[in-house]
């Protein structure tokens, strides 16, 4: 689909940074289609960003620009890179907020955007959003190919995102990489993860969840669960309720999966 | 007017789960055009989102499609509908959120959604408005008949939304629906209920209110006051001023109307 | 770029009247695209609105319509008015939000709205934003001319923007205009303001700031530092972290320039 942009930032919405850069596509290319994933990305939060995006972008068309700023190393060193897989564009900055991108495409070229003449002049030194970011991606949705913006490069940089791993025989130790708008705890345990037979626990702050149920209306009164989300990773959650606020746990929480 | 979809969801804006409805969207029909209601309708409030829906839907133009995901009961028996009116359609769970819908249309012709080869596949338990609600619309969206996509149904799920009820000669009990941004308390009484001629009280929370002003610039400093809000409903409200802070009440508070 | 409207509103996201006035909107001209600036601006609150109309509105194409409204006088006198410069056209109450457009644009014709054929009927007295400046900017995007919604008019309200005043020989007093949702005081002070040569420190609620960075990244660690913002003014900000709450100041705080 041509003219497709996605944002993502941790701009938030109560500034007009989004609509600038909006602003600035349309400008370039009138017949752009925006839309938001989110800009509620935590401020400065790498990983969470790539998290957003990771969750996204597969269910976007072929063709489809992503334009990704959570860039808290604006107007250092780090570069603007632009990542090209069969389908897709992805532009933002070379500082691992593509990394889950690198490792489920099977071919990505990475290039470091050096031309100048795509960016919005006088390039500020704190919103490269607005003034190199939004405008290659409208030009790049515009038709130019991926070579015009710059060369391509082979150390662009990668974040670790936390993975279970295991401490004893029977435990592996994970961790909450989310919790969502309804409390639920996205953990960075897969199915796969889980004994295709037996029993199990997940430990979450001394509370046990023992129970795998296959949708939250499974779940009773009052009970916490297991359940793969819709993301593919197992949450705890709560029916109705906020499995994070009863369990008192928040992102980073360290969860044990015991197999007997 | 062709390919206009509207989203209303208990989702928030954190998560990215609306953008990716759209990507879902988008990637069946690239000429859609996406406009959000509200996505911060209360989780599991599904009443909450009637009224949503119901505040805005007569705004848009004839044909639009209004797909709303305000879904507790995702991955058990309730069944998925398309509610079709002369004018619009109405694509969502049969948990009672078109209630409001049901009530105010002359006609509607409501069906069980079960063709699954409009469905995305596999179909999760955890997220139908990625899987079911936002593939139909789509398909909806470029011209595919309702019937396409089940049978009709005459047993569709109602919710009661509060209404005043006479409760003495001279006094009718009412509640607050919603309390709105400015916190105006949004009531379910309508001009109806008041008296033509002669003097009322609204009493919220031991405090009085005495005056019906035509526009909130009409309002005395640190007044209360009531006035018909711009959705049909009786609202308490301040002059720039949150009555929901001033008078310590929110949503689902006791509103006595007393007639002289 | 013909059909381009930007929205921006104290109206929050929780309530659907944005997406009402979008479908005004759409239902008037299908054809019109809608971009969002803001509608987090503070509740009454017409200078913080016409911050971030200014702030963002030299981003878009020529053509572009640009909607405000905090409308805290709906209902009462206040006039609703068109104002067009050579390249755009911004649609609001006269109450001051577009002082900054007329201060900025080198030509503003600014014209009271009185054809009431293009409002929407029945008009409430407390959504004009539904009622008159939506419909009145749909069907100015279809290509009608300013002047068939009003005559002109030379007596605009304008609200004071306020600017730094000197106080000593070596000493400016400024103010904070705005925070930003990263915690970035945004200061009335220019580039203009500073010396250029010799030091010079703000003064912020007792704490001194010295030095001037030029990217965000270039700050120290726990380091508060000043940076010329993407919108022209001095920010006091911190790396990574809110100024706001490292100095304990908000919106308003007096921000002293001192010049060695």
């Amino acid at each position: 689909m041509a003219g497709l942009i996605t944002l993502t930032t941790d701009f938030g919405l109560r500034d007009p940074f989004v609509g600038i850069m909006k602003g600035v596509i349309l400008s370039i290319n009138p017949e752009a289609r925006l839309v938001d994933l989110t800009h509620q990305v935590e401020s400065f939060d790498i990983v969470d960003g790539a998290l957003a995006l990771a969750q996204s972008y597969p269910y976007f068309p072929a063709g489809t620009i992503h334009v990704v700023v959570i860039d808290p190393g604006v107007g250092s060193e780090r570069r603007p890179i632009l990542v090209s897989t069969g389908d897709n564009h992805f532009v933002g900055p070379d500082n691992g907020v593509f990394s889950l991108v690198y490792e489920r495409e099977t071919s990505c070229q990475v290039r470091h955007i050096t031309a100048e003449r795509y960016f919005r002049q006088p390039i500020s030194q704190t919103f490269h959003g607005r003034d190199i970011f939004a405008p290659v991606a409208a030009w790049l949705s515009k038709g130019l190919a991926p070579q015009a913006f710059g060369g391509l490069i082979s150390n662009c940089l990668r974040v670790p995102v936390s993975r279970p791993e295991r401490v004893s025989a029977g435990a592996i130790r994970g961790a909450v990489l989310r919790v969502d708008k309804f409390g639920n705890l996205i953990t960075n345990f897969t199915p796969a993860d889980l004994p295709p037979e037996g029993s199990f626990e997940f430990l979450v702050n001394r509370s046990r969840v023992t129970r795998l149920v296959a949708s939250y209306a499974e779940g009773h009164e009052a009970e916490v669960f297991a359940i793969v989300g819709s993301t593919g990773f197992v949450e705890i959650a709560g029916r109705q309720a906020s499995a994070a606020e009863v369990l008192g746990v928040w992102k980073g929480a360290e969860v044990i999966l015991e197999i007997a």
